[in-house]
């Protein structure tokens, strides 16, 4: 039998060009990142708005195992299926971290013969979505430290500041740090932790925004520390929210792959659970809806943490609520990690 | 009169499709990123071998000031002047680190009406070539550490340890750092510092790399620190080499954009000149040399460094020792920043 | 109304060894430090060992507050009327830490016409027992860090050390530290803590010892972290225990004063209530209990505290368990600290 | 051949009040510190002030090696000496580091049967002045950051901080620490380092003083660090001068011990050669030239290091310069360590 790996890459994949155009996604809206993955322009949104929105599939959960639960295996099968009885879908996942892909849990790709590829792809940098975050988060971190560094003006209690510092790496040397030592060129004392980059606000930000213009305003609103008079200190208030958006630009945009059995996937932001909302951007499930009469997608998590903040944000997030047309849940575990 | 933001943001490019095609660059040798960005395969190079080198023309300069000294501008109009007057040109050019675009230096492609072109693409995440060389350094760091974390079975001196940690920001709060802090349960505590990717060691071999299995031999060689007894430990002790590759295997290709007047510029690695050999990457020189008659480069920072480095290192790493056709300096500083 | 301070700063202090006579205690048993302080040698206890013990009576007091309860006042002033009327009295007292002397809380040497005397030297090194833990403590903190430094014969894990450094001020600063920076030349970093002297697990110890051979062995005891394989390590193991006990040599010995009225006075090490027994010593009480008809101490914090383990670990102590003859609440908090 | 330990503790001491009397020291001037040391006040200089004094004998030496020079030994041999041909001699030395008792130079109290005793006491706490160099240095600390901590009222810059913190233990993991981690309210972290107290400035002003008031005026011109303006801010500034001098006030006054022979030790002080000036206390010196017509002293570390200070500050320190009777040179290292 053929393991999941030798099935993701002996696969014949199509030209990303013919998953765009069979998805009713025009030419000048795709973005190509190689031959197998590409990025979708918000544009297609627009252009697409006057279209009833398709149906709204959620897979979830009973309470999660360590080696995942299969959701995602699940929802590709789902989209595979429906694809073959040939029916118009979209499957809508989330980014998986690389910090994970080189530790026990695997990347975020399905199994077996129910995969999205190109599955390396992916699974590590994908479209540099999980980079520009980083690169955002950190340029955010640099202009506060360096704000207190060269005079504080804002009058910044460096006590207060919750903003940490991000890698996305599974690196528990850096979980408690202190930086900023040296001596007095080299910046001021402080505790600091990393998070990983799944777990940065602006992560959740990516996921809950609705085009870049609200992304800009939603990083500005980012709040970093407070004052010593107990205001709290923002992206804003440090002139770094444009600078950040900059970085984010093509992040904003979902990135397109395709399952094993060609049927068009959006991928896009990674939202940690435990601290965000855990299910894929709005943007993508926008999209989606508009492409396809069934879109399939995941809650994060089990189904009370995914599926509720599912329903209580991601369907809240949207211009009118939407409302899911059937959930799907994953109960029994898989038996064996492939 | 136009800013050099306004002339790039204002030019009208051509497809990279058309430019790869115009190089001589075969379709299947082409990876898009976006419609203005692409990669070339390696396998071009194989293709290209029987071809005679063209002539490598360097540029160089004296003292650099604090703007910069114009070697890229020198550069971009060389070879904008070569394709005008019909010569077949290739630009070849490092990297620019994405630090210090929000800094005074600003980005490096150029100015003026001498520019490469997508600027913004090219200053921030690029074809994520630096992201990924953040990744597989970061990757090391805590394969390094859970080594030492878990047992220690190689016994390594944490005090020996001479391997940074990377991030591409300009963030003096990182020099100098603990990590490790928190308790047992949260690592070991020992000083580290964070370099900007430009001055990782993995930078240096990516461009000193002539294909991707050299790169993950070279990556196997780095010393990370030594053992109690003085024996030096690798990347490929600790078995992390090849993981580390897997993330480099789309940077091994060099990058390809235009010039504002469509002349084709490789872009690829940007090892810092102070700790690295401060020239853009081996194989980008040697695809170059075959796709054109001319091949325009430059030496990073002034000659007695970026150039003696061409001199010593460049052309010495090519299967058969490069000699510059021509040497061009930059000696008189621009009098102002545009 | 004459304060606290200049009551003390006024009164006629008879000379020690007026003190020490009057009380029993013979001419080669006292050592004289300054003219109205002296150290008591623990011969006498052996000399006077045929005795019957004296009546011990406990003052303890309700809920502290901030300013303290008054219990020690209560304590002076009861021994000061018993003196008055003729009886056969000793006061047993813990020795203050000098920290909060520079804080709200001022001395432990009672207040008005109820003060112990000389007060200043009391309040401040008294004796040097303090100095001697301090230096004891951290001449065991050297000796372990010594230890695994050097090559770390005993298999220290140093993420599991419990032992803290000690110093006898109030400083916020020192209660989080990272210690062992610099370099491999300047030892190996690890967190690190500063309790102060009152906390020290060695005061605890110096008030327990029944004699400087049993202060020794209970020094020889105190484990300072496990090993890797969880075999705990202690200041026997690092062979610093005969060091440590040779700098408390003369800590053993219970150092006598005067009331205001001129009853002799012992008082003698000074633990933290919330981490140690929160009592005066052993051989304070031991020696006290021998020299006069009745023995008046108190209960460190309040009687949930103090008295009970007074009367759980002080009582059951000594070679033959003790029963208070009586117990002094205080229960009005005083209205105002003088 | 008996040790020079044996030869220490089998010596048949004199009681510290029969040499004070006989070194022409009154009754009220010595505070006895058990029976074999004491400390002298600073009465005894102005009752003395119409004497003339006596020669000043400086001994110094070549080179030192890692086991001392012999220069006490020397010192006491000469002063032992002098006593026994009837001449009226007093010596003055340094007080030892109790650090280096533990390690391998061992103490400061000569050697055969050139020994000042009671040898224990002396290497060991003697009479408090190191500890109270340590508290009244440690206090200093502790205002300075609860200063910053509290709203930084004197706009001190952290990064300016000069002032370290001390402890008298040879203790390698204390030279460079962070401190003031575990959160806002557990101060605000900063790099510090520890230092021995013989290289507090503490000890240096000790030396230097000519009484408990010029003490008081030094103490509060410490300088600890800068505003950010670049002011320096002092111990006065900070308050907290006057309650150093009162930690102070009994290790202004010198300890009386005896040589083998009985002849009266003055030791006080002991400030580092390499950061102060290298020589026992000026109140020292005075009050020994005014008691004997012979006061032998030695110079710090070499020649070239301890008699150049003694010659350009001891003796300029004084209120009439003094001028060297004679300087005995220690030639030739002792060959073994006794």
């Amino acid at each position: 039998m053929k393991s999941g790996l030798e099935i993701a890459q002996g696969a014949a994949l199509r030209p990303i060009v013919e998953i765009a155009a069979a998805a009713g996604i025009e030419d000048g809206e795709l973005e190509p990142f190689g031959r197998y993955r590409g990025k979708v322009s918000l544009s297609a949104m627009e252009r697409l708005s006057g279209r009833p929105d398709g149906k709204l599939v959620v897979t979830t959960a009973i309470t999660p195992t360590k080696a995942g639960e299969g959701k995602t295996t699940t929802s590709i099968s789902l989209t595979q299926g429906l694809g073959k009885i040939g029916q118009s879908v979209v499957l809508c996942l989330r980014e998986p971290s690389m910090g994970p892909v080189f530790g026990i849990k695997g990347g975020g790709t399905g199994g077996g013969y129910a995969q999205v590829v190109p599955m390396e792809d992916i699974n590590l940098h994908f479209n540099g979505d999980f980079h520009a975050v980083t690169a955002a988060h950190n340029l955010l971190c640099a202009a506060l430290d360096a704000s207190i560094y060269f005079g504080n003006p804002l009058g910044i209690d460096p006590g207060t500041i919750t903003w940490p510092r991000t890698l996305d790496v599974n690196d528990r040397e850096l979980r408690y740090t202190v930086v900023g030592l040296g001596g007095k060129a080299h910046g001021i004392p402080r505790e600091n932790s990393f998070v990983i980059t799944a777990a940065s606000e602006i992560m959740a930000v990516l996921a809950l925004a609705s085009d870049l213009q609200d992304l800009r305003t939603r990083l500005g609103r980012i709040v970093v520390g407070d004052t010593v008079e107990g205001k709290p200190i923002t992206a804003e208030d440090l002139k770094v929210a444009g600078a950040m958006a900059v970085v984010m630009k093509d992040s904003i945009k979902p990135n397109l792959v395709q399952t094993l059995e060609g049927q068009p996937v959006l991928i896009h932001a990674g939202p940690f659970g435990n601290v965000a909302h855990a299910n894929n951007s709005i943007v993508e499930d926008r999209i989606a809806l508009k492409l396809a009469d069934y879109v399939v997608t995941e809650g994060g998590f089990a189904s009370d943490l995914g599926f509720q903040k599912f329903a209580d944000i991601v369907c809240r997030s949207a211009p009118r609520t939407w409302m899911p047309y059937a959930v799907v849940r994953r109960i029994w575990p898989r038996t064996s990690t492939s």
